[in-house]
């Protein structure tokens, strides 16, 4: 499917770059539908996509379409809108879906993608903006092996390590445990570095130790410094991991599990959300545990 | 101070693997002291120490005297005990205090060691049992400098990383920090791999995603293997976990930090605790986050 056409629907800061990385990787991509119609312009400009005023246009003028919308209401809008959606015109189309989402979503989605003649993939993220630009995501992929064999050459352009996870549902399930103990570690290393701050501690030196030690982990390799440094640009946003951890902790609740660091966890990007702080990238949760920031 | 005496004051299992690598790197370990005297006799038939009936009999025997005991309590009846304690021949010893212990004890222990006509040094250890006996552990040392320099010798001869952070207290700041951190990314992990068991997920393919992803720790790699196999031999018990973690809360208070992680974290190793499994390792807190484990 090397000569696929490719719309984009939801060209946010992770969507505009895999679509400008696909561009590179001279694929024509040739639809963009965002409610941002500043982004969709731009993009539009950047790679010759129209921009379409309907989802049904950007089925019309693709047959790979990715999406990368934010939350689960925003994926059921532009596949079941009343006025318009993706299946209005899905026959032979393959949707690659990138959001973090309800796993129930995903298995949904599958159903109704079949009946209306299409595909669906779930490929979830689990990297950043700058691996979205350079082609070098890590992708979990859930779904049928044969759509994902359909469209591998495609995502091996935008990815440096996929995995395939299995039906339709269970990337998103890995990705919701991924985002959840992620956001666990970060809020935890907000308050180590808190404290660490109120004992008069030499952050630096204390990063360095917890590198060296039990407390080393990814995040103090990626939102340590800008914990310190108050640099909270967002790349993945604190409202993102409250909807993330609650996904995490509503699967939770199926099973009856208590998970007490995840309430935790969410409970604090909550309380950014409610501050209106939602927007901070997720090292932002150090506002609220170092003395003397905005928590105080 | 390479022809120093060394005694020990406490021989667990950290003790123990240190006092034997002492004796492997040919300092005359020349006494012992433990409550466990099985312990004690065992150390002493390996290194050719006499096993002291008294604390003061360990000064007298020996020049520079390790003590590594449990917690705060321990220590104050090591140091202050009415009938017997260490202080009653100080005079020109060094100790040097391993335990994971709260910052003041070392600075009270500092100034009455000095009136006593001796010095103390506090070496915190982030590393566990196969790291004290092969002379690799990685040391937080705190004190005065020339009492430091007046052991590194010594301490190189345990230790492949020492790293002098501060005056007496401020290695047990940075110790109850490591061990927070630690201690909630392993709470956090066993949250992870409990929802990912519950979800039916191949576990060994979620420890490789997470090590791939933002949800990568040092924890994933020492603890994850055996929260799946239940292996919780002990290395680092759950009650230390609970000890550590309130160090750290008891720290955060005094400046009106909140920090929920660290709370949740010390509440699930107090539960550990209360259904008698505190001897297990920290890694046995997935116990209690696993399905159909004893939590349930």
């Amino acid at each position: 499917m090397a000569e696929s056409r490719i719309g984009f629907v939801g060209v946010g800061r992770m969507g505009f770059n895999m679509a400008l990385r696909l561009h590179d990787c001279e694929y024509p991509v040739t639809a963009v539908y965002d409610v941002n119609t500043h982004a969709a312009n731009d993009l539009a400009e950047k790679t010759g996509a129209k921009v379409c005023d309907t989802l049904k246009e950007v089925c019309s003028l693709s047959e790979v379409i990715f999406t990368v919308v934010t939350d689960d209401e925003a994926m059921r809008r532009i596949f079941y809108g009343e006025s318009d959606n993706l299946l209005m015109d899905a026959r032979n189309k393959t949707f690659i879906n990138c959001a973090t989402l309800s796993p129930s979503v995903h298995e949904e989605l599958q159903l109704k993608c079949r009946e209306a003649g299409g595909q669906s993939l779930e490929a979830c993220m689990a990297s950043s903006i700058p691996q979205a630009r350079a082609g070098t995501l890590y992708l979990m992929v859930g779904g049928a092996e044969e759509v994902y064999s359909g469209v591998m050459e495609i995502l091996q352009s935008i990815s440096q390590s996929i995995r395939f996870v299995g039906q339709a549902g269970s990337a998103a399930r890995v990705k919701a445990l991924v985002n959840m103990v992620m956001n666990i570690n970060t809020a935890g290393l907000a308050e180590g570095l808190g404290l660490g701050m109120a004992l008069g501690l030499d952050l630096e030196m204390l990063c360095e130790v917890f590198a060296q030690t039990g407390a080393n982990s990814r995040v103090l390799e990626t939102d340590a410094e800008d914990m310190l440094l108050r640099d909270h640009e967002c790349y993945f946003s604190s409202e993102h991991a409250a909807k993330d951890s609650l996904i995490a902790l509503n699967l939770a609740e199926e099973f009856k599990l208590h998970l007490p660091l995840a309430k935790a966890t969410y409970e604090q990007y909550e309380i950014m959300k409610a501050m209106g702080l939602g927007a901070l990238d997720k090292s932002g949760v150090a506002e609220l545990t170092f003395p003397g920031r905005m928590g105080k």
